[in-house]
C-alpha cells in the first residue's frame, strides 16, 4: 500500500481544495499557513450569519473545539448542517475532551447531532467520548492509553465515523478495519498545533479523494513524513527552527517523498 | 518618481504612527510583528466599550473583515465613526468579500456609512463591492480580472475612496490617475496575511505622510521589495523560511532599497 | 543569589505546570509555543462555561488584557474566582493599561475583586494602576518613568501583590525588597508577544516553585538569558529570525546558563 499513497497528495494540489476552518485561536495562523504549504486552499469563517454560505461552497469543513465559545459552537452546528445538507465531508478535532465537561459534552453533541466523517484526535481526547471516566489534563495528553486500538473501534462505532487516533503510532479505523502509521517526529509534540493542522489537512485529502481509510493514512503518513525531512533539513533541532522548516517540508514534499518513506500497517486481528 | 519613494519609509520609521488595527485572528500575530518590523505601533482592539478611545489617539484606523463577527462588526462602526470624528485616516481590507452575502454586505456598508480613505484588496474582492455576479473562493483569489483597472477606477468613483487592488501587478487609483506597481514576489502568496498585513502597513503610510496616490504607492513598492530582498536572502526557498525573512527584510528595508528597486508607472489614458 | 536561580528552571521542566492562559489574540500562538519550548503546558480556555473547571484543574492562571471584550472580561473574574478558592496562583498581565478608560478600568477592578499573586507589565502600565494622569501609547510604552522603583512599590503595596515592571532593567517587589534583573536583548521589543509569554512564563515558575520574589526574579533572568542567547545564535540580528532563535532558546537554556549569566540585584533602602 505504502508504495501509491503520494497519488492523495498529488491530487489534493491538483484540486486545491476550498476547507472551511472552524477552529481556535491558538493555532489559526499555523493552520492557515500550512493549508496553503501544502497546496489547500483553508478559509476561517465564524459568524452564524455566514457559516452556512462558507460551509456550502467549501469542499471540506473542519471543526476544532481549542477554543470554544458559546457563539462559536452555534457556528459550529449551522455549518456543520449545512455541509451534511451538501454532503460536504466534516473532520471533528476533539480538542481539549475530557479536561471540562462543557467541552465534552460539545463534542459528544457534535458527534451525535451531525454526521461527521473523521473524527482526529489524541488518545485521552477519543477516550472521552465514550468514557467519562477520562480527564484529560488540559489539551495535551501524551498518555498512551493501552487500549487504543479498543477505544478508537469503539468510538468509531458508536458515532459511524472514522476514527484517527494520533501520537508516536496513529491508529485509523472505522470500526472494523484498523490501520496504523509510524511516522513522524517527537519534535512535533514540542510546537502548538501540530495535531490541529493535521486535522486540517485530513480534510483536505477526504475533499480531495474521497473519505475513505486510505484517504486518511494517505494525510497521516504524509503529515508524519514531511516532518521527518523537517527534522533533518533544519540546522536547529529545537521548536523555533523546526517549526519553520516544518512549513517549508510541506512546501516541497513530493509523492515520491510520501511513497518511499511512509511506514503503513494493517492490523490484522 | 521611482527615486524618491523611499522617503515614505523614512518619514514612517521618523513619526512610529500608532495603527488601530480591527483585523482578523488568521493574521493578528503577524499583523503585528510585520508592523513592529517596519517600524510601526500596532494596537489591536476591539471591545465596542473601546474602540472610539483607541481610534482617538491612533493616527490611522485598519478594518479587516476577514473574520468578521456582528460584535465585531458592530465595533468596527464604532471607531470608523470615532476616526471620521477625528480626521483620523481609515483603510478598509474586505477579505472575503464576494464569497457570502454576509461579507459583501457588510463590506458594502462599511463604505457607505462611513468616509473611507484607501481599500486594499484583490481583485475580486474589489470587484465584488460593485458587482453582485463576483463570487470569490473562499478568501483567495487569483483570477486575473481582464478589465481590472476599470473595477478600480469605478470603485474608486464609487465610494469616493483610494483603491490598492493588489496582485502581480498592483494598481492604485483615485478614480481619475491611475498608477501601477510591479514589485512583490509569487512566495508572499503561500503565507496567510500577506494581504492583510500589507493594508495595516498602508494605514502606517499614510499616517505617518499624507493621504496620496504617493504614500500608497510607497507603501506597496516598499512591501514589494521587501519582499524580493526576502526571496534572495532566505536560505530556503520556501513558504516557512520566507516568511521569517520577509519580517527580517521589512525591518532591514532602507531607503535606498525603495529607490532603486521599486517599479512604479502611471498610466496614461 | 545568581548561582542558584536556574534551579527553578529545572523545577518547573520537572512538574510541566498546566497553566490556564485567558490571553490576547495577537499573542495565543507564541504564548503557546514559548510555554511548550519551555517545558510548561498551556492551555487556553474563554468560555464562562468551562474557566471555572479549567483554572481548577490547573497549576496557575495567567490573564492578559491585551484585547479584551467583555464575554472575555467576565470569564476572567469567573476564573481568577476559581483560581482564588482552589488557591492557584494568577498573574496578571495589564496590556495597554493607561491607552483607554476601559482598559484602565478593567484592570483596576480585577486587581481589586480578585487576589492577584503577581502584576506584570511595562513602567506606564503598571503606573496606570494607581495614576490616572498616565496614558499609554497603545499597548507600547518605552517611557522610562524616573520614579518606576517607587510606583512599583506604591502599586504592590495598594493591591497586595507582587509586581513585576519590565523594561531595560525589570524591577520586582512585593512592596518592601526590591530586586533588580538586567538580562535581555532590545530586539525584544520588536516581536509582538514577548511580554505577554513573559507573564505565562512566570505563571509557570511560580507554579512549579512557589508564589515568592526569588521564584519571580528566576523567570525574568531565564528569560532575559535565554534572549541573549537567542540573539547571539540568530544568523540574521532582525525580528523574524530573532523571534525563531528566541523559541530555540527557550528550548534550549539550561539552568547552568541562567547560573552563569543571570544579572540580579537586590536594592537596598
Amino acid at each position: 500500500m505504502q508504495s501509491t499513497l503520494g497519488t492523495a497528495l498529488t491530487s489534493l494540489r491538483a484540486t486545491k481544495p476550498l476547507i472551511h476552518n472552524i477552529t481556535n485561536v491558538v493555532v489559526t495562523n499555523f493552520t492557515a499557513n500550512g493549508m496553503y504549504a501544502i497546496g489547500a486552499s483553508p478559509v476561517m469563517a465564524y459568524a452564524k450569519e455566514e457559516v452556512a454560505d462558507m460551509a456550502s461552497i467549501a469542499q471540506g469543513l473542519m471543526i476544532n473545539i481549542g477554543t470554544l465559545t458559546a457563539p462559536t459552537v452555534e457556528a459550529m452546528f449551522i455549518a456543520g448542517e449545512a455541509a451534511n445538507q451538501g454532503k460536504t465531508p466534516i473532520v471533528f478535532d476533539p480538542v481539549g475532551s475530557g479536561a471540562t465537561p462543557y467541552r465534552t459534552n460539545t463534542a459528544k453533541k457534535l458527534l451525535t447531532e451531525l454526521s461527521i466523517q473523521v473524527v482526529r484526535g489524541n488518545a485521552s481526547e477519543i477516550a472521552s467520548l465514550i468514557d467519562d471516566s477520562v480527564t484529560t489534563k488540559g489539551v495535551d495528553s501524551d498518555t498512551a492509553l493501552e487500549n487504543a486500538q479498543e477505544v478508537a473501534i469503539k468510538v468509531a462505532k458508536e458515532y459511524n465515523t472514522i476514527v484517527a487516533m494520533t501520537g508516536e503510532v496513529d491508529i485509523v479505523t472505522d470500526g472494523s478495519r484498523v490501520l496504523t502509521v509510524s511516522n513522524g517526529h517527537p519534535l512535533q509534540t514540542t510546537i502548538t498545533g501540530a495535531g490541529c493542522l493535521l486535522s486540517s489537512l485530513v480534510a483536505a485529502f477526504i475533499a480531495s479523494n474521497d473519505v475513505s481509510l486510505d484517504s486518511i493514512v494517505a494525510a497521516l503518513a504524509t503529515y508524519g513524513v514531511a516532518a521527518e525531512i523537517a527534522y533533518k533539513e533544519t540546522p536547529v533541532k529545537a521548536p523555533g527552527s523546526f517549526q519553520q522548516y516544518f512549513l517549508n517540508a510541506l512546501y516541497e514534499i513530493t509523492e515520491e517523498d510520501v511513497n518511499d518513506r511512509s511506514k503503513v500497517e494493517e492490523v490484522t486481528s
